[in-house]
């Protein structure tokens, strides 16, 4: 793969807050709204049915985790993530020519999944905010935090094996594979924290991973379930981790010019943290002179302490996004974005499903990458 | 539950190093030896090639852990562990009529999985030394030791799921709801850690989740993968979760009066840790002026900082281990260990199978409670 950046620079005055919209395609936004609240809606009674199995203190530090209580142990109603992958298991049953329902162990096996690796992550990486709230570590201790993603790893194993059909068994398998990957991913990006060039290839490896391999999985989850073959759900699989990749893109995008109060993250959340995500590494790639302004900026960075960057200003955050942006790694990875989005719907040519799904599975690839949080 | 330490003191002086056989049976060290060897022997290899699929650094990592290389990468053959369970799952497969070979599968995947838990629990206990060697979180970092545990677990489903068999998954449905039980032991036993009182009840259900119910699956686990129906397994993880309470007592016992060059852990390893742990336990549930003496120091040790225990000499080490004693918690976790022993072997009379295999079983359970380390 080759960058498209060497040649070109951006015009783009690159503030933040300024919107990351990759692409504009001219999305349905009330269909997707209404699938992702469809796919929450069924999920969510069975999440928390299967959360209340855990022994104590692990049910109560976990339903803080998904937002249903609060610190103290309050009733609340906070904001449980985008839940784009149960949406994703739901459609995955009726591309098979299944009733959404047959997706619903497959979505809440996948989101329990993906809360596991969010507490541990969290933790390894010292992130001390999510949805706009701490995090598990911060509010209930780094235990807590390893004890209840372990077990609801092992849940989602549990909700889906329990089903006792030779499907299940089947989606178990895919479901555990694609947590191996992920696990790798976050082993990737750790280990590129500690080195001093990562190359766009690389990025995307861990990308692929980190969120590629999880959302691939929620597409194929539910077909298997319901009875697909193999074939089908790899084709699934396709379009979803090239979605994953889409998403990833955009996160990355976020993560630099995002808007606080949409992310619930930090101001150049990611440049704090020294994150070598696709629009750092695009724009080192690129053979211009901000790239190199760039280089040396970082490389004098890296031998910073954590408390350093910390007390950096808000514009010496933004002089390095404007010369990320000016070395052109803002643009490609919002092509990047565009190509891994087009190479998606691609896929879902080869398989046979009904209209309404695939239109919805297109929406839904549209709204990931024109989110703004 | 009653226990039986009230009307009794102990008159052994208990000195550390002094054997703390519960019970000795006539056992057939040779044989037992024998089966150890041979689970290992069948189950490393598989074990090695599943750990050469990590990403690395984690296959470096779990090498380390495992005992197959030191702390700078240099080929060891160090201690892996009694490997009980490998035995076990064998055993298992005969069980059920089956060459040993048809468990090799269970072995590996309840190997990984104990180890997962070493790895998290390590962590979380702020345990330095396992095997007589430093720890991976201690060596490797926090990160690496939840990857590698992570990684390892998804490892073992992994493992059971590529055999694509109804059996498979019905070993793997049963690997999973052991695993959550010992997560949820591990929760209590850190739960315990806060509170000033636990019976001696909530000992028990702790130990059982903790350490009977992994040892149960490797007991049913190779016999499930060999066509066994449920009331097989189930009768022959009865016998596996008495034997892990047997194990467990031990343990406990080994935990204060073990030999440090025999365990491999500090001297008073679990006085240090001020855990409460089934001698503990059952001592202060006793009636006696020892047992009053013991919560009264306990009590105020409770108050001390974990530097201020750490400084501790081995008198004041030794002078509670000696009320411990005094108080009858040595003796009735021998008992104990007893009554474990003989519920787990009577278990075996309700399943048909071959008499060498039964009596391999009942030798295996005479091993665990006469153990040294």
């Amino acid at each position: 793969m080759t960058t498209s950046t060497s040649a070109r620079t951006s015009t783009s005055t690159g503030n933040r807050g300024e919107t990351v919209n990759p692409a504009s395609p001219a999305i349905d936004t009330e269909s997707v709204t209404a699938l992702l609240e469809r796919g929450r809606q069924l999920a969510t009674p069975v999440l928390r049915a299967a959360v209340d199995r855990l022994a104590p203190p692990m049910d109560t530090v976990a339903a803080y985790h998904f937002g249903w209580i609060d610190a103290a142990g309050r009733p609340a109603s906070g904001d449980g993530g985008k839940a784009v992958r149960p949406a994703l298991a739901l459609l995955s049953a009726q591309a098979a020519g299944q009733p959404p329902e047959v997706g619903v162990p497959g979505a809440v096996a996948v989101e329990l999944v993906h809360n596991f690796s969010l507490l541990h992550d969290d933790l390894m990486d010292g992130d001390e905010q999510r949805r706009h709230r701490d995090t598990v570590w911060k509010v209930h201790g780094p235990a807590q935090a390893i004890l209840v993603g372990d077990a609801l790893f092992a849940l989602a194993n549990e909700i889906l094996l329990e089903l006792g059909t030779v499907e299940a068994g089947r989606a178990t398998r895919r479901l555990t594979v694609a947590t191996r990957k992920l696990i790798d991913g976050q082993a990737q990006d750790i280990s590129y924290e500690h080195r001093e060039r990562v190359t766009v290839e690389e990025c995307l490896e861990m990308e692929g991973n980190k969120t590629g391999a999880l959302l691939a999985c929620a597409v194929s989850i539910g077909a298997v379930l319901g009875g697909a073959d193999d074939r089908t759900a790899d084709i699934l699989e396709r379009y979803g981790y090239h979605l994953g990749l889409a998403f990833q893109a955009v996160d990355d995008l976020l993560g630099i010019w995002g808007d606080p109060d949409a992310t619930g993250k930090q101001t150049w959340s990611d440049l704090r943290q020294r994150k070598k995500s696709l629009p750092v590494v695009a724009a080192l790639a690129a053979d211009n002179p901000a790239a190199e302004r760039l280089a040396g900026i970082l490389a004098a960075d890296a031998k910073k302490s954590e408390d350093e960057i910390a007390d950096f200003t808000e514009e010496e955050f933004a002089s390095r996004a404007a010369l990320i942006e000016e070395a052109g790694g803002r643009e490609w990875t919002s092509q990047e974005a565009r190509r891994q989005h087009a190479t998606a719907i691609a896929a879902l040519d080869e398989v046979d499903m009904p209209a309404p799904v695939r239109a919805q599975l297109v929406a839904l690839a549209d709204f990931v990458v024109v989110r703004e949080r």
